[in-house]
């Protein structure tokens, strides 16, 4: 598995010219990760045309160093070892790696100052207010400060084939999970019994963790869209949501799947028919050149029929990589034009107080025509 | 179990009497969940002396309006029902729920211009940079935005009675599930192995997730100190480093062990006994009164003897609570006095890239003459 990190940062370094700026502070965990490879919590870059510079604390110093040499993740399940660094590669643009024992922020403002470097970006939504300040405070005054928007995130939108590849090796090991754990639903169990067994299946199955926290609602609680898992037990008869996903390998899967425990009623079939009618609408309408709202006026027009669209109170998607949540927004607002190679869900739910919720959720890989869907699980509702 | 929101809200507004700020933009999803027991991941609230207001999305709508009334978390395991939100009493003063499906700082700014209010504190650590110019841009001329740092966050520092014991049942879950696993540790499993049966076994005892990714780290990768857990199998003989916590009814533990597959070398007993007396130092350093960064000195100290301060790498210890990482910090340059009910880590490490790292942990709560160890494991190497 190849990762590229020295032609991203290329890109990236390129993307600098528009902006006219002569480096970017880049502050974001995933940016960082996405252009060097470097997994720890605590990093700052300094992207340049020509070379980066990442400054960690003295906790990640071995990490660094190999987790950044050329080949580390050659083999991405394990191989992150010391050795690594031995055998690094020399190529055009390595890592270079400033282990600080202070603020990351202040080295790299010294980095800029002694350099002489004037026009300076930063990431405006990745850097906290008081960050901001504080590097304004520290750099020398002939630095000037430009916010850049996105830069490294609109890059990292269209996915490379060998990141597609990961996203569906992290849907696999999601729907794998969700399917051993279907088996175990019964009423008298807890949505955090089920929560735990969907959790550890995915990690045995080789996620590092999950990609959210997982959403397990029965009943009424279902029409919470963001439950948070209880010792609710399940009753012999009503709805289940399960909103689950993992993250493999630094990707991220997403899926919602729905069950009924008992029989349901016609109006919860109506129901579901009109929420499955919706979102298999939207994968329809899911292909390179759309835009990203498009999706949205899809899925609600079909819930406008039957009087369901004020109940569907969220986006129908978004993006989603190494974060769960990435551009494109699939929802009101959003004109960027979806493009063969981005990874997106696609999720219309609705959520009645009196009866419960129901959501549908996919994750999927736009193409020039259409969409290849990555989550294999069946979606009919599932009658327990 | 009393969560007391509605003193700490009071005890908030008052103290925005010293920056003599009419309201605060209160956007830490921590400080929010502290001040009004809403745990959704999109709400902002602004906190006057007399009246809060959250703004959410249409998303969290009726979990709001559960979680935030008066007694929503009395069986905090899994009460947080929408019957709950019948049930509300009035109180001195009630969270005002407004839910918004456009952007929230917008919303929030509408609501300060049309009250007229003028100082405004925001909260500058807590805000993205890319926020903090949106809602300058959306105040009418007359407000005047103030930063404020912690305000909060100086209040959680020190827990009540009913937080402590929801730590101390968060750092037993953690034990427990520990415990349980240690059963499993022999030649041949994984580290993700391990770090699957850890959070499966928190998860199970009543963790709602592990506080952070869980570090299990086998032979010379425990010198990484924030070592991922990889497919590496144990070998027959070497070091393994555990650092785990639950996050549990919102609160976080923290807690790192050794173990030692086969016979260790008089050089790894040695490096052990020398961390542990470290440990030992800084737990009998705590108390009410001292410096944070004391117990920095203390630890030190101790491993200057044997010439291994310049391999402990990181701070001793940190605060803990609603996040994993509080103030204050127990390192160099926090001199933040130690108060009776402040839930801290104590845990100096050494790491030599050769040999490993070694680590040693607990979570305790400080008290008037000391502090109680919270962490009940015991802290011998455990010899496997």
């Amino acid at each position: 598995m190849t990762h590229h990190y020295d032609q991203r940062r290329r890109l990236a370094g390129d993307a600098l010219a528009a902006p006219k700026v002569r480096a970017l502070v880049v502050s974001s965990a995933a940016n960082i990760r996405y252009l060097s490879g470097f997994t720890g919590s605590n990093g700052l870059m300094l992207l340049l045309p020509e070379r980066v510079v990442l400054f960690t604390d003295p906790r990640y110093e071995l990490q660094a160093a190999s987790e950044t040499a050329e080949r580390p993740l050659a083999d991405a399940r394990g191989s992150v070892g010391i050795r690594a660094a031995t055998v690094r590669e020399r190529s055009h643009s390595p890592v270079e790696v400033r282990t600080e024992r202070g603020s990351l922020l202040l080295a790299a403002a010294k980095w800029i100052g002694n350099k002489r470097l004037r026009r300076i970006g930063y990431e405006k939504n990745n850097i906290s207010h008081q960050a901001f300040l504080a590097l304004e405070d520290a750099l020398p005054g002939s630095a000037r400060l430009t916010p850049i928007a996105s830069l490294v995130e609109t890059l990292r939108m269209v996915k490379s084939p060998s990141e597609i590849d990961l996203i569906r090796r992290s849907v696999q090991t999601n729907s794998e999970a969700f399917s051993q754990t279907l088996a175990l639903v019964r009423p008298g169990v807890t949505e955090i019994d089920l929560a735990a067994e969907l959790e550890y299946r995915m990690r045995r199955l080789g996620a590092e963790k999950p990609a959210f926290d997982s959403i397990v609602a029965c009943g009424r609680r279902s029409a919470f869209p963001h439950a948070s898992p209880t010792r609710n037990v399940l009753a012999k008869r009503g709805l289940l949501l399960i909103d689950m996903g993992a993250m493999r390998d630094g990707y991220a899967s997403d899926m919602t799947r729905m069950a009924f425990l008992g029989r349901p009623s016609a109006k919860v079939r109506t129901l579901y028919k009109a929420v499955l009618e919706a979102q298999l609408a939207a994968l329809a309408a899911v292909r390179d050149g759309v835009t990203a709202e498009s999706i949205d006026r899809t899925a609600r027009r079909v819930l406008r029929a039957p009087g369901l669209d004020r109940a569907f109170v969220h986006a129908p998607g978004h993006g989603r990589g190494l974060e769960i949540h990435e551009m494109p927004k699939l929802g009101k607002g959003d004109q960027t034009p979806l493009r063969a190679g981005m990874a997106v869900t696609v999720e219309p739910g609705v959520y009645l107080q009196e009866l419960g919720g129901i959501r549908i959720e996919d994750t999927v890989a736009v193409t020039r025509t259409g969409c290849e869907v990555l989550t294999a699980t069946p979606k009919e509702l599932v009658v327990i």
